[in-house]
């Protein structure tokens, strides 16, 4: 497993490791129970603050804890971490504790109570800013309150989830660069 | 160019083209008028009926006719169509039709007025669902009411957008469709 060394990270640059639509580890933490989640419903809606959106649904036994804390991790997994990601999106957190279960380290956060992991190149730590939306829509408003990243990956094979069991991996970058105006950049 | 062959497609599967988190096409049409922008900040909110939500930034050219219509047509690009991709990101459709300017060939949809663009693999024609966070977030929730896909297409070279011009390409597809529980394929 690699041992990522991770830095703070700018928090007006955290589209870049989320726009392009990882399939995502939420970690949670509520009077003394943690648990992880997969999530790939999920999107960028404001630069700065950074916000960002997800689906979460009733029934998973992460959204209580979610819910009552007000809290998560994101973490962003990479392709040596796939049959964890299987594994968690395949189990319940109401029968396991799913850090151990599939040897996966919590590391304490620095401005949320959740945990970040420590198998993921990227965690950003969020607090809630609008659950208005929670109950028609399950759709969670958060604030990117803290992120740390390995800038070491510079293309992090990401998986993305096309249904039916099966993940795109994450392939090569390409730079157009030159063809942006500035302000688009 | 490839030429695809689209059939009707089940809209409970859209999100197997969604989910992945490509950069799309978002066509509109008002008053004999269209264009076309990119978008990266969407996810999918609902698979039956499908709702898809996306963030427009009302500085955009297409903003106006999105809202005016509540249509608007996803369109899918792959990597063949990177160079129009970051050139309908780079101008904007009060000065040009980036239909002509760009060689994209506009196509009548079956439901909605905005047209589908041709040298896409995938086009979901989609009709307003709530307006109601546009005006807070920007967020348009969608309905996806028709969907045509190139099912020849197994492993879409979508574009998925970094930031700084730099797009990742959709790399390997890979299956753990023996580890899921059958409820959650």
């Amino acid at each position: 497993m690699t041992i990522f060394e991770k830095s703070n990270y700018p928090l007006i640059d955290v589209r870049r490791h989320l726009e392009t639509g990882p399939i995502v580890l939420v970690s949670s933490a509520w009077k003394g129970e943690t648990n992880i989640m997969t999530m790939g419903w999920h999107m960028m809606m404001q630069f700065s603050p950074a916000l960002f959106g997800c689906y979460i649904w009733a029934g998973n036994h992460s959204y209580d804890l979610i819910r009552n804390s007000q809290e998560c991790v994101i973490n962003i997994p990479t392709i040596d971490l796939a049959s964890q990601v299987v594994a968690v999106g395949n189990s319940t957190g109401d029968k396991i504790d799913k850090f151990s279960e599939f040897g996966l380290t919590p590391v304490k956060s620095d401005m949320v109570n959740a945990p970040l992991i420590k198998e993921c190149y990227a965690n950003f730590e969020c607090q809630l800013s609008d659950s208005n939306l929670v109950g028609e829509y399950g759709l969670f408003i958060w604030e990117v309150v803290m992120a740390h990243v390995a800038i070491s990956v510079r293309n992090p094979k990401t998986l993305h989830y096309r249904g039916q069991g099966e993940f795109m991996v994450a392939g090569d970058k390409i730079s157009f660069r030159e063809d942006f105006k500035p302000q688009n950049l």
